[in-house]
């Protein structure tokens, strides 16, 4: 939480879903807690509890309850990140050793289990079955995405709408549950919750498009992982098919995942940063910031509701 | 379902539960619908969904609710073997090629992922937020009793008291939720409730007793794996922890731990098959199965209650 004012006037109850891991990282069991202590270490922007608390401000803000929410919406963000890491093979996140790295595949997948089950726990404390619904639902659309990412790694005959899909399923699906389960939370009306959703779902489009992006623009060391990193597990994102359009018969992505290796990987990374592709990709993660921030237009205009839209228009900015 | 007789009254009303995993392998994606097919393939004994509909019939026999409840216990159960096969790097569950030796282990984490989705929705179908909490709760046990097995993985310091406490937490804890949770979802009084708990929890104790026997002793074609599949995997059980009570300074068993090789690990097998531990185990699930029937006496005589105790008798006598 470097970014003190980002999250107006829910910034300090941030602390409270905080507080929340800190406990459930108070295990009886060492070795748990060593693990718990990487996944949940802090210093995480909570974008996902940020909103949702935020969310919760359009209707009766009820504390204990939305920290519930926000805090069970991170930890299934996180276990899903646990057990993307054990997809991925991956050594570091944001520059830091994934657990895997340290413990066995198979311990990793226990933790991301054992988090599942405390995501679950706290959907519950929100009192609310309709809320546990939208937890399950989200989880099965992130874990058909995962399966369908998964199987199509390599493979160049995917289209745009494919990728839109997969994000759809993968990220925004998540932001949406975090902003459409703080309607249901704080008791709004019907048509608030659906303006939520729609928020949420959005913003998450963008927000993964310019991490999309970021890959192949990024600053290494900012980003705690090397350029280029979704070509090399395989998979294609919005600039790759951006570029991909643009030269259907033969191009340096097609030509990399034919035949990986590290200097076609750099010339397929080079090509698609001076192709246009990145600019392209920006202008539809502004497309989808700008219906998020559309969508608002159904709640009460007040500060909150600013900060919300704020929020839409930063993630366009970020550079990590 | 090949032992016809066993559930007794709820016999019939264990194909709708078949019926809902009939309807979970219905998605629109080819690949998902195989790897369902896979591990929802029937043929199981559906022993938790068993218990769980006989428990319900001491209260409100609500057959919506109660197929529910069956569908989500057998839906977390599955999904913890999907992940439990990732971590032993096994090939096959009962003679049956498991789904991470036909594909990638990434996939077969989220195809667990998706289960406890469905998982968590069913019990959601149940309408009662208490029995979504005993289900988080419980894989929150499950998660960390695994870990601490993988941990512990070729520990020989290990005590009965451990084992103990690892099998309530991987295997029982599953068995009480079935029958609690059935308690609850029925309406029955909290005496009630009680006695269902500590019937499934004991019966869940015998049953993994008995699973462990049956990897020293079993027919390794209808187990469909090896004999000693658990001290090759570093995996300590209560015939192996017996053994090493009796010969503390040195024995087979250790002798493998210390040094693995398939002559060393034949050998530790004939040895706890000789030494009566063996028997002692036995004697063990048979006093868990005991307590599990004397728990009983908190319910209505009923028929009901008889097939309740003849199935704690059955699986004492099991093959495979």
């Amino acid at each position: 939480m470097k970014t003190a004012p980002l999250y107006g006037a829910v910034q300090d109850d941030l602390n409270r879903v905080e507080a929340v891991f800190d406990e459930i990282k108070k295990v009886d069991f060492g070795p748990l807690g060593e693990m718990l202590r990487m996944v949940l270490g802090g210093g995480g922007k909570l974008m996902r509890p940020g909103l949702a608390l935020l969310s919760g401000r359009f209707g009766n803000y009820d504390l204990d309850k939305l920290v519930s929410l926000a805090a069970s919406v991170e930890l299934l963000h996180t276990a899903t990140l646990v057990h993307d890491d054990v997809i991925d093979r991956a050594d570091t996140r944001r520059g830091r050793p994934t657990v895997n790295s340290t413990f066995e595949n198979s311990t990793t997948v226990m933790l991301g289990d054992f988090l599942f089950a405390h995501a679950a726990d706290h959907a519950v404390r929100t009192g609310s079955l309709r809320v546990v619904e939208l937890f399950s639902r989200t989880l099965m659309i992130m874990a058909k995405g995962e399966i369908r990412q998964d199987l199509a790694a390599y493979d160049s005959r995917q289209t745009i709408r494919d990728y839109l899909a997969r994000i759809g399923g993968k990220t925004a699906s998540l932001f949406a549950t975090a902003c459409e389960g703080a309607g249901e939370v704080s008791g709004q009306p019907a048509a608030q919750i659906e303006a939520l959703r729609e928020y949420g779902y959005n913003f998450g489009m963008a927000f993964q498009v310019v991490d999309d992006i970021l890959d192949f623009t990024g600053d290494e060391e900012e980003m705690g992982k090397p350029v280029g990193s979704d070509l090399m597990q395989g998979t294609l994102t919005l600039p790759s098919f951006l570029l991909m359009e643009r030269s259907p018969n033969g191009n340096p992505v097609q030509a990399y995942f034919e035949a990986p290796s590290a200097e076609k990987l750099r010339t397929a990374v080079q090509t698609v940063r001076d192709s246009g592709a990145v600019e392209e990709s920006s202008q539809m993660a502004h497309d989808f910031c700008k219906r998020a921030i559309d969508a608002l237009s159904a709640l009460p205009d007040t500060p909150d509701r600013e900060t919300l839209a704020g929020l839409a228009r930063y993630i366009l900015d970020r550079q990590s």
